[in-house]
C-alpha cells in the first residue's frame, strides 16, 4: 500500500572516526523514503532551498521515490547539519545546524494526489508540522507512525503531546522515552507514553536493538552486530523507514507484522551505518536484505 | 552430565531501592549452582567459615546441590559483601568487602567423587583459584567456561591470561570485554579474546542481552524484558550458572545449544532479580520457567 513519508532533506557534513564529508545528501525524510523504497514505493513531503543539487534529486528519483511533494522554495536555502561523532559512535556533538527553509514558519505543502496515503511515517521532525501534515489528509491513514527525538520532547512538548493521541505509533530512543515519560525503567517509561495517546511505543536502544510495546504485547529484537560503523547518520531515520516500508508492504500493523518489520528495519538500519551518507544504501539490494535477514533469523532463534 | 561448579559462597548485604537486606545468603558458586539446579544435578565446591548458618546449608541441599565440596574451615570467617545500588539498577558501590576465608591463600579442596566431572564452571571468583582447580580434575572436561569480572581482569592479569587457553568459554560482561580486549566495539573485543584462548565468549550486557561469539557463529539473545527489578545482585552468577546447567542436561555445546541455554539463563536471572537473595529462585518452579520461555520466544520470532 502507499507510503508517504514527511521528514527534512538537508545537507550534512560529518566527522567520524573513519573520515568525513561536506555537505552530502542527509536529513531524517531522505533517510527513510530511502530506506522505505526497498519495500514499497514511497512519496516523499519535504523542502529544500535553491541551493539543492539537481543531482540529489535525481539520486532520490532513481529510488523510485515519488518527488511531487518535494518543494523547492526559491530565494531561499536547504537545512544544514554539521556533526561529529565520538570514537565510541553512540555519542555526537552538533557544530552547527541552520534550520534555514525548515524554520518555525515551515508548514508542508502536501499534493493533492498524497492525501489519500494509507500508510504514513512523519519522521523525525517538529510536531507542529506534523499536526499541520495530518490536517492536510484527506482521511485519517490506516497506520500513522512518527519518529521524535529529545529536541522536540524538550523544546515543544504541548504540540508533541497534542500529537500523540492522533498517531498510531510512536518511535523514540531509549534516553527519549525516559525522558518523555520522566521514568527511570525504560519499559515503563513505554508503558507511560501508551497513556498519552499511541496504541504502541517502538523503543530503539541503538546497539542493543529496539522494542515494541502495545497495551497487549511486548516483542524483542537485538541490533544486527555491526563492526563496521562508518557513519551512524540517519540509523534511526532508516529504521523507521524500513520499519514503514515493510509495514506498507504487508499492508498489516498487529504485532507478528511490526516484528518482522523491525527486522528488516534492523537489518536496513545496519547497512546504512557502513557508508557515509546514502552511499551503502545506494549500493544495497534485495538479495543483500534477504540473506542477512536469514542469517540474522538463524542468530536468534532459539 | 554431571555439572561441577566453583564459586564463592557469602554473607551479602544489599540496599536496593526496594530495600535493603543483612547478611543474606549470597555468592557466585550459591546463585550459580542454585541457578544450574533446576536444570541437572550439581556438584559446589566452595568454602565458608564456621559463622556460616546451617540453616543456609540446608537451603542449598533443599536445591539437590551436592554439598560434598563445601568446606567448613574451624576458626574462619566467611566471606562478606556489602553494597549499595543506585536507582538506575545498574550500577553499585561496594561498601565493605572481607574476603575472610576466600583470600588469596585459598586453594579449593575437590573431593575424588567430583573430579571426572564433564562439565565444570568457573564461576567468577579468583583466576588462580580457577587454574588451581583444573590442575586438580582428573581429566578434562568436556565442556569448561569461565566467568569473570574487571577486579579479576586488573589485579590478575597474569593468571587470567594462563587461564584463557585451558578454557573452552569464558562470560564476561560488555565493559569488561572492552577491558581485556582493548577495544571499543564489543564485538571486536569478544573477536580479540578468542585470540587470547578460548573457543567461544558470551557477553552480558545487562538489560541489554546477551551475545555468544566462536570463530565460526554469533547468536545474540536480548534480555526478558524486567519491570520489576527489587535485587540485581547474582543477576551474572544465575546466568551463568543456568547456562550451564542446561548445557549439562543436553550433553551438548554447539551454537544451537548454546543459544537454547542462553534463552533459560535469561530467563532464570530474569526471575532472580525479582526477589533478594535466593529469594526468588527458592520458590521458582520449572513451570514458571517453561512458560516465560514460551512467552520470550514468542517475544523474539520474527
Amino acid at each position: 500500500m502507499s507510503l508517504l513519508v514527511i521528514g527534512s532533506a538537508a545537507f550534512d557534513s560529518i566527522q567520524t572516526p573513519s573520515g568525513s564529508r561536506e555537505k552530502v545528501i542527509g536529513g531524517s525524510g531522505v533517510y527513510a523514503a530511502c530506506a522505505a523504497s526497498f519495500f514499497t514505493p514511497v512519496r516523499l513531503v519535504s523542502v529544500v532551498g535553491e541551493d539543492w543539487p539537481s543531482a540529489y534529486t535525481d539520486r532520490l528519483r532513481t529510488r523510485a521515490i515519488d518527488l511531487e511533494g518535494l518543494e523547492v522554495r526559491p530565494g531561499a536555502r536547504t537545512l544544514a547539519w554539521s556533526g561529529r561523532y565520538f570514537e565510541n559512535l553512540n555519542d555526537r556533538e552538533t557544530l552547527d545546524i541552520r534550520l534555514n527553509v525548515m524554520g518555525e514558519e515551515y508548514r508542508p505543502l502536501v499534493p493533492e494526489s498524497y492525501r489519500g496515503s494509507e500508510f504514513l511515517l512523519l519522521a523525525n521532525g517538529s510536531p507542529v508540522c506534523h499536526l499541520d501534515l495530518l490536517d492536510k489528509m484527506a482521511k485519517k491513514p490506516r497506520l500513522t507512525v512518527a519518529d521524535t527525538m529529545d529536541f522536540y520532547i524538550q523544546n515543544q512538548p504541548a504540540p508533541l503531546r497534542k500529537l500523540l493521541p492522533r498517531i498510531d505509533g510512536l518511535i523514540l530512543n531509549d534516553s527519549e522515552a525516559r525522558l518523555l515519560a520522566g521514568e527511570k525503567n525504560t519499559i515503563t517509561a513505554a508503558r507511560r507514553i501508551l497513556e498519552m495517546g499511541p496504541a504502541f511505543v517502538i523503543v530503539k536502544k541503538g546497539e542493543n536493538g529496539a522494542f515494541y510495546l502495545s497495551r497487549q504485547a511486548i516483542r524483542l529484537i537485538p541490533a544486527y552486530p555491526s563492526e563496521e560503523v562508518v557513519d551512524p547518520t540517519g540509523a534511526g531515520d532508516s529504521f523507521a523507514g524500513a520499519l514503514m516500508g515493510a509495514l506498507a508492504a504487508s499492508g498489516r500493523s498487529d504485532p507478528e507484522s511490526i516484528i518482522a518489520a523491525m527486522a528488516r528495519a534492523t537489518v536496513v538500519a545496519g547497512y546504512n551505518v557502513e557508508g557515509f551518507s546514502l552511499e551503502r544504501l545506494e549500493t544495497l539490494t534485495e538479495k543483500e536484505i534477504e540473506s542477512r535477514l536469514a542469517a540474522f533469523r538463524t542468530m536468534i532463534t532459539f
